[in-house]
């Protein structure tokens, strides 16, 4: 089978025609290859687009000659399936739809499958308008990436914004991420170190010759335990903050006093702050803690006095809720489904625009709630409605 | 090679020989059939004795008809070896003997080498008077026994108590655990647990949606953190209780809050508690915890209020100071060496004696500090010393 806009047909027959085609072509990372080649073939075929690939990522441009230049950028790969593959059409009144799905939707056909949300109905979307809308009022840019699922440093988009970051370049971006149609705008950051605990072993029949690690953390775990997470407001959107302690690990035997405890701390911080704002609220601004560089001990913050080992950093992206080409956008979405921008919470890819100083924001078809579910389903007309709203938007 | 009691040569050199040859044959635990097997040859060849084998472990008796009957036991087995065996003997002035032995031992021949305390020089000295104490004041009873240093089930002194209790039966019992040739009494019980929190796992980016488990395991950490020892008087000796967390572990995921957290608890009690005591003084009294029973709710104690699963429990053992036997042994200990009958604060195979209605206390040659280490040494005063000892107390 290979990836084709239906003409014979109606254009919501040729939306679901190809949604069903890449739902129908499994794609959990690591195993992007054979739909990334269906999708360079198709775009290939469109003379009014130039076509990039490098690995499985496939980036493809209008040259029209527009003054501004939007991105649509979408993931191909899913996470591992769970009896979900190959997908389903589900007709009205199958018990397998979701009772949320259909009282929203009710009457309506739904798709069950791996990556039914997160996110080929998107990539659908993205790859219909790339084969047919021909004068758009912007220059587009499409990207079909690999690797979102996984660690980071595997992710495609990552990698061609690193190295042809001007394959990538533009006025505003939109990520295809479940947004329920909606808008999400930027991202918190996250950053994730261990506080560590030291103390001196010995045998627990003696335990006054050492030092409990574990018992030290105790003062660790009253400063997470008492963190009222903040609500802080950027560009008229509102990020949670949070403070968590993700894993726990210490001791080294049953009968032996523990010489070392690991609190894994996870803090997801608000747009207000980069990097080294969100490390000074932690751990002080001085504290030399940088990934790879082992234990440094912090100089202010939150963990005060402790040591602080980094484990990774990734940096919080600005919703550019005030750009034009966003206000206009924010303006057609409230209009077509009565949703509001939203913050984003989670981390998300719009970071990598940020960072190559591109806005971005989320816009997607289906739940972000059903993202990774086993049963994982999109209604037929959230995909027609993203159609809609990038449409009207881009004509 | 094969064990024997050299009868040309004096006392001291029959003692060091049989010592040097019990250090030369390999016997770290689950490898000790090879010495077990060479004990019991020696032992056979003794007309005045009577012979069983278990597994690996060796019993011996007399049947002279005494009021009395005493127990001396002393396993064969030793930990993993780390470069310390084949033994060596250091002469005076070796740069490998440590400090605080040549403090204490100027001038003398030390062996250096896995099993030097810890203990062979003990079993050398009971294997000596097994083969040369022929009209003991009391009948004796020798035991050698398989799997002291490892997990309690495969204990082969644990084994003879459960399947042939007559073997080892006796108005009291000497371990040889290293004691500097002091006595220790009795030992401290041990009972370890979890201490479990439970919450509700989400995405750390949306961590409102979840419950923390490690964040609800800081009143745990608080109440150990704030905890006093406890010292106890039992029969005129000190006991040192301790409660100290030895293993930490919790999470999931580095960016997903955790459901469960679990605090791995060891309590050491004194032998005025008996199991269901010092589960009381943790737990409540009438928590219903048990091995294998699964999580039960603390109804009191310490850590009332939260989910206990209990892993290991070791009842202690009194010290018996008060027992006519131990009375004169502990005279003449005192007289020899100066040193009083001190509380055995590690849990010991005494409790196990203490378990089938046996007094029983560790007396042995060499220090307890050196047990276990790499560079595991003893004294040849310190097997002499052991062997004057018992050899006054028995004729």
């Amino acid at each position: 089978m290979s990836l084709t806009i239906k003409q014979s047909v109606t254009r919501e027959a040729a939306l679901n025609g190809l949604f069903e085609a890449l739902m129908n072509v499994y794609s959990v990372s690591d195993d992007e290859t054979a739909l990334a080649d269906e999708i360079e073939a198709l775009l290939r075929d469109q003379p009014h687009l130039t076509v990039h690939r490098m690995g499985d990522t496939v980036v493809a441009s209008t040259s029209l000659g527009r003054v501004q230049r939007v991105v649509l950028a979408g993931h191909i790969d899913t996470v591992p399936v769970i009896d979900n593959f190959p997908p389903v059409w589900l007709e009205p009144g199958d018990e397998r739809i979701r009772e949320d799905v259909e009282k929203a939707n009710p009457g309506e056909r739904v798709m069950l499958g791996r990556g039914a949300t997160d996110m080929k109905a998107s990539d659908a979307v993205m790859l219909y308008l790339a084969a047919t809308m021909k004068e758009p009022k912007y220059d587009l840019t499409y990207v079909f990436y690999d690797h979102e699922e996984v660690a980071a440093e595997k992710n495609g988009l990552g990698k061609v914004a690193q190295v042809h970051p001007d394959w990538i370049q533009g006025d505003f971006a939109i990520i295809g991420e479940p947004t329920d149609c909606g808008i999400e705008g930027g991202c918190n950051g996250t950053i994730r170190f261990d506080v560590v605990t030291h103390g001196v072993a010995a045998h627990s029949a003696r335990a006054w010759m050492g030092q409990n690690a574990i018992h030290k953390a105790a003062r660790i775990l009253n400063r997470l335990a008492t963190y009222e997470p903040e609500d802080i407001e950027v560009d008229g959107l509102t990020y949670r903050e949070g403070v968590n302690a993700t894993l726990i690990s210490g001791g080294k035997g049953t009968n032996v006093i523990p010489d070392e405890c690991r609190v894994h701390v996870n803090y997801r911080f608000a747009p207000d702050k980069d990097l080294p704002a969100a490390k000074a609220v932690m751990m002080g601004a001085d504290t030399g803690a940088e990934l790879g560089a082992g234990e440094h001990e912090a100089t202010g913050g939150m963990f005060e006095g402790f040591s602080i080992e980094m484990k990774d950093e990734s940096p919080s992206a600005r919703p550019g809720m005030d750009a034009p080409l966003a206000v206009s956008l924010a303006e057609l979405v409230q209009r077509k489904t009565g949703l509001a921008p939203q913050a984003k919470l989670g981390w998300t890819d719009v970071a990598r625009f940020s960072a190559i100083g591109v806005p971005a924001v989320n816009l997607g078809a289906g739940s972000p709630l059903l993202a990774h579910k086993a049963d994982e389903q999109i209604p037929e007309s959230q995909i027609i409605l993203l159609a809609d709203i990038l449409e009207e938007w881009l004509h």
